[in-house]
């Protein structure tokens, strides 16, 4: 999971994308970037950590220009590389800088059938890079000196045909403009949104529709799946609807946890979805555990409070926040007298003791995957005396790997893969669990969207929209990330002995 | 308001400070600074920033021994000088190192009467400086090349004579050992724990009791009014309950906001003392207004959350998360085209729309102090078309300044001071405001720690129970505060204008 | 000018390109640069300081590889833009990093005729940016896989063909090896050596033979002008002669100033040659001056005392170092309080007052290009008390302005042009001048190196050797210099405002 | 070895100090640091590395006031601590920066006798620190709110009386003003120098003359031994000569390899003693080697460049640089591939062939210290085919170890201690070696400055001044000093075990 934008601007656009950056931060803390242009020149700053760490003062009052495009980066798979931070740039054709959240489930063969031929050097194991000369690649075939919004659209229609997946892209041309597009299914979120200053309209496109509004950006809309949007250097916005098969298919992923509540994802308030989540969870709670005692409902913080404040309303018992989370965890130093150092999960939620003592309390989070963390969770709550420890998740059993661009794993470390609820229920320590059912999931999206009909929930019921997605695909992937670990651990370990020898 | 740490083990402990700064982080994001001490030497690392950005794995490497202190600091008065972090090191005599949370009152008067006579130099404005060398010309007096711990309580009770105010304090005598003390009233809050490995037992003192725990400390108890603590360099604990004239008047405003809810202070849970603050502001609520039609609770985030999920329970009205807080603000560059920027609130909390439209809203805050925030919160929710904002407060109304260590301004700057209810409302845009009876306040507390029976509540009423804070006072400090920024700003335009030559 | 380095070892050599780098920091102290490759990945650190100040043992450690290349860089132009330390990068085709030391003299013409064509784009306004497009494009217009020996050569061949000027380049290509070439007139230095152990050899090319020494290897020659040495993945190594016209005219100041005295050049040990250019300017000096009396000859540090040293022994005068170095001359801060520094000149040298004091002396230069640095030493002289001050210099007047990548300014601010002996010695402040013939001079370098018959010599005689520098290029190129150095003020004017807005 | 400086301006001195500090900038390169006065505050600034790198416009502006001190620190003993730069700070009495240059004899009779009774600490192990809390506690014992000259004269006298060896220090008093003062035998060098501008008189107290130029101060005069100079906080200079025994004997070793040529020091010009001493060597090889055939006079690079060169004028045979020294010398990175690099003092000199091949040469060097930089040299002229290699040195045999701060190490580190000429010649690989008689070497220096009688020449004689200096102690010391670095060996290596726990 990553987080993009792009504005156009009739002025200065480095602090607005600043901005928008810091609002889709929770959308990837490790790394944030941010290209310029200015003239026929690229301003590009970016490095490893939060916006606020990455960029300052001097590095800011170098990003010149009145368009510009801007990256946070996940930590994990679906950003690709740990090398280097968004945007990446090439010169070939017109000059290129490209920012995209998402994840290719067709990397390898683009790799082959295309770089061969086109004789480009990819020098990460980025997506993004191979979507940029994907992109790069058709737009030169164009061969247009100064490329017409056709010539941009022809080249996104080229890179649609060759890329599967889910993704949404910002880049930025030089001297020609800035593109915006979406996966096929609209799988992977993107919003635009404008601004008239002076008679003059300003425009961003970004991941999420908070990113908008803190510079007075008023949101228009999703993309619609396919779609491209090209602002040229004029400013004027041009749009295209793609000529290739295509289905509305939204992330659900991004409603049960990764969107920000206050955004609003083709059309649907997050906020919204979340409190429906509660609803249809309680009811069903209400249905199969009739006689079930429940003296308090504990949200594990912090995505699940908007579900478990509705799940608490309609159960008519008191929502209870059991847990602090503390905000500022240091990392771990390892040297000498750290032994007596607590499992991680406890530096970062600390329990009100008296919530537990004696009591039947229902924990609600907003799904479970590993498992590691309800587990240590649980454990906490038995050591300070609860009676009973239910679990509610506002989502279903996750029991199928993501493949386009949300870190999860392999099915093996999905902890109800291949449960009954009993097991799972035993497994992580619980007296009982319960599960939204999918249709519930689904339905809590489109009372709030009635216009959305499918979604990408393949973590849920592994039906993959690409259709490139088979048991065969799957166990290929698996073995392949494990070798590409290998790799950067050989990498790695060169560097490290290298660091090591001086000491 | 800063954050104080002490720790005395039996292996390195420049992780558990670490790991207990980040836990007081709350207490102060400005500065961050560890002392250690390893055979006669000691090594310091502080600077600017968070705790995860001023140490780094070469930092904390050097930061050798068994025993140690450290600090974070909030970016005003309270922790003094913004010039240099804490803490603070004198050679003479000894060797001492020194950290504090609070403020003298009488620091003229100090400067005036020891320092000329003593001919210690001050290099910054802290009162840390100031206090550090108070402690520091007491034990020296006592001329022991190796201070007993008569020594050392001696020298305590000398510094308790002399500094008037609210203070926590943790120093570290070089091969002698580790003090901390608290203010002869009890104001600033101090714990102490332990925990025991292969049969050896090591003591934390910190500010606030979520310290202990991340590394498996066990909260012993509060430091008593005026009492200090010693541990030698053998590890052997030593305290001694001043002579002095002493009450027991912890500060009001840790229970209402400074402390994290999971911290239990002088035997009260912080979280229980809100939930109760939550249960009489209902029932002050249900007496007072009988007649107000409410649709939704809705916490300012995010400490009132406590108190107004107990209100909404009590009222038996929906709790309502109305407002997402962004975690990651980012600078304001003065930089062209940044007009259109929002107001610094609207850019820390969304509004959820759908919760205020057609509504009428309990607003609860924990204080109300200089009233921007609330003012720009409730015209937020009048855009958004709320029908009725009603504001509580689960605290009285703050009408004196602080003279303690908390950043409270001057009367002129604190909006409550001098209007009634009426007059407040209508300052701030709301329709109705209503406050916490200070009994109530304090009767929240109690109920959780029945032995205390008397608080240090000055902004709530005025009396200040060191006793030396007149009128005149307080007059005289305010302008006195105004000369010294005026010094600070010389002082900084000549960098500035240093600096600006540059350019 | 610049430095310039490529290595291919059977082991890693980052340490072997930074050693070299050191060995060529006389050529540039503005930038350092070094890529490797290591699979199919390049590693790449550059930034802006001494070689010293650019690495560290973490940047070290991460330039992983078996061959890689590396760049010092000149702070003015012959090294393209400020903008960006070298070596740069492009992706396609197949991956290359280039680095050059020179300057072209018809830029403008290859980016319109060939940009436009081929739609690449530049960022900076680098010389090596464009030669790197220009060689990247005729690479891929060879469409192959895996670039054969021919390929390498025929893309050469081709940049010989496209870009005039003087040059010398070496370039990495992803997983096909290391490219160097030097220009169709042997115009800047390129050199390379080898060494063997365990029965490998290694290669080196670098600007100068002290580059070699530094880590064991052995010069094998000069690379002839236009010829291009590729050593392969595998370690071969393949060179090509140059089809197109060419002409061995190496660039007569590397001899006077530019190399440093322990290289070899061409053949010609550039100390031999410097000792040479004394002795004739000796014979100048007893046959032109047969009356002059002095009494020490005094060189201006530091290039000048070789010469210096032998016209003292060939007129049987005494040597004095009348003249101290400052190698650690610290900058300027534009602060209050600075009224009394002294001109640059002044801080970077310090005279000996007995060895001016009554005396006649003979100051011995490498050249004199502005002027300024003389006629500040002059004035000290006389401030001291000399009887007569004459000048030599080592070579001819310098009147024409240099286009082939060496700081030489336009001929406005050339000292000498346009100007009799006596005119320049009064300008100047001199008693006496005298320069070196021509013709000596490069008799000094073909004595040494007997198959040299041609030099490029044009900023003595104004003999452009790659005939394309007429005297409406000269008029036309000082506008641009004008031009672009306005819109790059503007760009630095743009930050500089950003930046005063925080102050 | 190190540099200090202490400036008191009518103006601000931060660049003033800056640039001295840059001319002094051979007397040691390991760290810097500058602090400064302004109202009653401190600013400090200080760090490992060169001048120019430890200080940037950031720095430099926060250095505020008009009166302020410098220090450059050499890396090994004679400065101390390598935990932290100079200057120091103590806070009692009075506030005192300080930075001395020099080593005491009588450290650890100090620490003991005195800080026991003071109870002050030391942090680090400097003579500085020591210093500084030697010379605060006899200015504290003065009991002055406003110390006068006489209680500043007292205190030094005290500091005296105490401290024995060879030192220059330079200390600064909060609101008093500026002290400097020399050891009793006038070791190490110390000058003042004064400019006027408007009037009034700024002062300068510097290492060494050369520091006085750079900004515009003429050199008054040399301290005198035990001398101490005074400014005021009023600008007015005050002296006192000292009523303890003294003589003046300033250390030779200043004037063969420490000072800078340009500097003049007790009233000898640094550059003429050289020559002087290449005068008096050039005759006793005439005297002694009468059938010595010698072909060219070869200097090692770069302090022997002045003797070298009147060497080879009085013996009549050429002076030829025959080695080139490398500015640039880069560091070591420990990682595979290095095995073939040379020996260090290879990377730092390289020969020119041509003037060794068959060749009889004379090397000149300053002073054989370990040997081990002649050895190599000697080696590497072997290898380029000398026929005969002859070694004299500027200086007598060093066959004692230094006490006053000079890196010398012990006498078994002493290639020329317990060895004939015929052994030592042997060892070195020489054909014949000759050394300055230590008489010739005093008069060199005398000729210049007939008041000098004495000199500090122990390393040379055996003769310590101080006279507390006897076998015993000598033994005592290397013991010491090797269980001091045991220790500091134990500290790194605990820091070192906590880095590597990150690999």
């Amino acid at each position: 999971m990553c987080g993009i934008v792009g504005v156009f601007g009739h002025r200065p656009v480095s602090q607005v994308i600043y901005d928008s950056l810091s609002m889709l931060q929770h959308r990837g803390q490790d790394a944030a970037g941010i290209a310029t242009s200015f003239l026929n020149r690229f301003y590009l700053h970016k490095g490893n950590g939060l916006v606020t760490e990455v960029f300052d003062v001097a590095s800011m009052a170098k990003l010149l220009g009145d368009m510009g495009i801007g990256h946070v980066r996940y930590p994990t798979a679906g950003c690709g590389s740990v090398a280097e931070a968004q945007p990446f740039y090439v010169n070939s054709p017109h000059g290129i800088v490209f920012a995209h959240n998402g994840n290719l489930t067709n990397v390898d063969e683009i790799i082959e059938t295309v770089f061969e031929k086109d004789l480009r050097h990819l020098n990460t194991t980025s997506d993004s890079e191979v979507m940029l000369n994907v992109f790069a690649h058709a737009l030169g075939k164009r061969d247009a000196i100064r490329p017409t919004p056709e010539d941009v659209f022809a080249a996104v229609e080229d890179t649609h045909s060759l890329c599967k997946g889910g993704y949404a892209v910002v880049a930025m041309i030089s001297t020609v403009g800035i593109v915006a597009f979406r996966d096929l299914h609209g799988i992977r979120p993107l919003v635009y949104g404008q601004r008239t200053i002076h008679g003059r309209t300003d425009y961003m496109v970004a991941s999420e529709s908070v990113a908008l509004q803190v510079d007075g950006f008023e949101l228009v809309r999703d993309l619609e799946p396919g779609e491209c949007l090209f602002i040229d250097i004029h400013g004027k916005l041009h749009t295209y609807k793609t000529k290739l098969p295509h289905t509305n298919a939204p992330c659900l992923f991004e409603f049960v946890y990764l969107a920000r509540p206050d955004s609003v994802l083709d059309g649907a308030s997050v906020y919204q979805c979340r409190i429906n989540m509660g609803d249809k969870l309680a009811d069903k709670i209400l249905r199969e555990w009739p006689d079930v005692k429940i003296d308090a409902v504990v949200p594990i913080p912090s995505t699940s409070r908007t579900s478990a404040i509705e799940i608490a309303n309609r159960l008519g018992i008191p929502y209870r926040e059991g847990f602090v989370r503390n905000r500022y965890v240091g990392r771990t130093f390892i040297m000498p007298g750290n032994e007596q150092r607590k499992a991680s999960i406890r530096r970062k939620l600390n329990p009100i003791p008296q919530e537990f003592k004696d009591k039947n309390v229902l924990l609600v989070d907003d799904s479970i995957v590993r498992g590691n963390t309800i587990k240590e969770i649980i454990a906490m709550t038995r050591e300070l005396g609860a009676k009973n420890v239910y679990v509610c998740s506002a989502s279903p059993m996750v029991i199928y790997p993501n493949v386009y661009g949300i870190d999860m794993p392999s099915r093996a470390e999905l902890v109800a893969s291949g449960k009954t609820l009993d097991e799972l229920a035993e497994e992580i320590g619980a007296d009982k669990v319960i599960f939204q059912d999918l249709e519930d999931l689904k339905q809590s999206v489109t009372e709030c969207a009635p216009h959305l009909t499918e979604f990408e929930g393949s973590v849920f019921d592994g039906h993959y929209i690409t259709g490139d997605v088979t048991e065969e695909y799957l166990r290929a992937l698996e073995k392949q990330r494990n070798d590409a670990t290998k790799i950067n651990e050989d990498v790695t370990s060169h560097i490290t002995r290298n660091l090591a020898a001086h000491l």
